[in-house]
């Protein structure tokens, strides 16, 4: 059934009522009409199975008939810090990482990021990266939208970081040391609903300088497989891991 | 360092010699000269440091200096049977499967396959996803190139699943399901050089008709998180996961 993510402002008594986009989805794409069913999601997460009770040309009301009682979000709240790549790939990343699992992305300007985000297109891309979560969000049956915070440089995501239990960076030297700390001792550590945060390069990964400043921050390096990973496939390798540890893997003992 | 996947043929006492695309690559995108170091991967998967003695318009000879032992490939081999997608996500998943490791790709005519493969355009577009694993087992440094088969139905796919240790599907049915066994659990059964088959459909997913098949046929359906993923996510998700439990988890209770 489709998922939409509506304000909880306009949930109003036992009524929703859907303006937007969202609107042209139903109606178009999916081509419901009054009577059918869908599920929508709150601010806070939580799913409503609603059946469609009046269609206008830019609105649509549904009325509650139940409040569900799932969620398929990750036991982990998981941040992707990711300095800026090249092209569309952040939009892959925040695709994919959406549908893995991720609850929020920090770009950041890394020493070497060869893309510069113009200031004065940033409203515009942040509107299509928003269109992208909220989608991936819809279609992966998501419980709540990830979060896609501002731009910023490594001081101030390293200022971030304060608020996280454990702080990773992937980095590709770190696969060449034998006694260094596996990925998977680090996300070990982790419980239930305690913060991560992930730190990976751009294409041409860290300085030398950037990833001394992570240590220094409590950062651990991590390698993420022996092989080299394109910046935009290490965000999916964690998530993915995460959500295998977590979620499927079922080895109790790891957790001890 | 660059490194080049060059047929065991070439090597010849201790010379190299490289003819086609390599050569742009090295002499054009590189710029490499006489004196410049590369590592050139034959068929077996052996590395070995070379220096660069001769370059030609068509051809660079290079001197082997020494066979280096090193190996980042999966201790798992992995074929992704892929029901073939839509648009060029098969690309993606050959580029980013490579990266993670994959030892070979299966593409299969899924019933709900929207597209369908041209026979007359079929050279041209092998041609083209051997060059995207190529480039990709180069770019992540693997050891080996992996294999991609050429399109077969379910039925042919079955007749080669004989030869695998473990075989699953993934199946979204299987998320809804509470007594399924884990990924993780069928993970867990590898041993070294085992071969697992993973056997992922298109955008619709399975049919009932082809589940059951597959379930006549020994493989277990698997559920990959309980977010629902696009085709082209689901084969990174069950690499990254085969990934971290071999190379990254370094939890040895979970293999007993």
């Amino acid at each position: 059934m489709q998922r939409y993510f509506i304000s909880s402002s306009d949930f109003i008594d036992n009524e929703v009522t859907i303006t937007g986009d969202d609107v042209h989805h139903i109606t178009r794409v999916m081509r419901y009409t009054i009577g059918d069913q869908i599920i929508c999601n709150n601010d806070q997460g939580q799913a409503a199975l609603c059946r469609i009770s009046q269609i206008a040309e830019n609105m649509v009301r549904a009325d509650v008939e139940e409040w569900l009682d799932e969620t398929v979000e990750l036991p982990i709240h998981v941040t992707i810090a990711q300095g800026i790549p090249k092209g569309d790939k952040f939009e892959l990343i925040l695709q994919k990482g959406t549908e893995l699992g991720a609850a929020s992305f920090i770009p950041f300007q890394a020493e070497r990021s060869v893309a510069v985000w113009d200031e004065k297109k940033i409203a515009k891309k942040m509107k299509r990266f928003e269109k992208i979560v909220k989608e991936a969000s819809e279609q992966s049956h998501r419980n709540k939208v990830p979060v896609i915070e501002k731009s910023m440089s490594l001081k101030e995501l390293i200022d971030k970081s304060k608020n996280y239990d454990v702080k990773v960076f992937a980095y590709e030297e770190e696969a060449k040391v034998v006694n260094h700390q596996s990925f998977g001792n680090l996300i070990n550590k982790l419980l239930p609903n305690q913060r991560l945060m992930v730190c990976i390069g751009p294409e041409g990964g860290f300085s030398p300088k950037e990833s001394e400043f992570l240590k220094e921050n409590e950062f651990s390096p991590v390698r993420l497989g022996p092989r080299i990973l394109r910046t935009e496939t290490a965000a999916l390798y964690v998530l993915a891991s995460v959500s295998y540890h977590f979620e499927e893997m079922r080895c109790n003992e790891c957790h001890q």
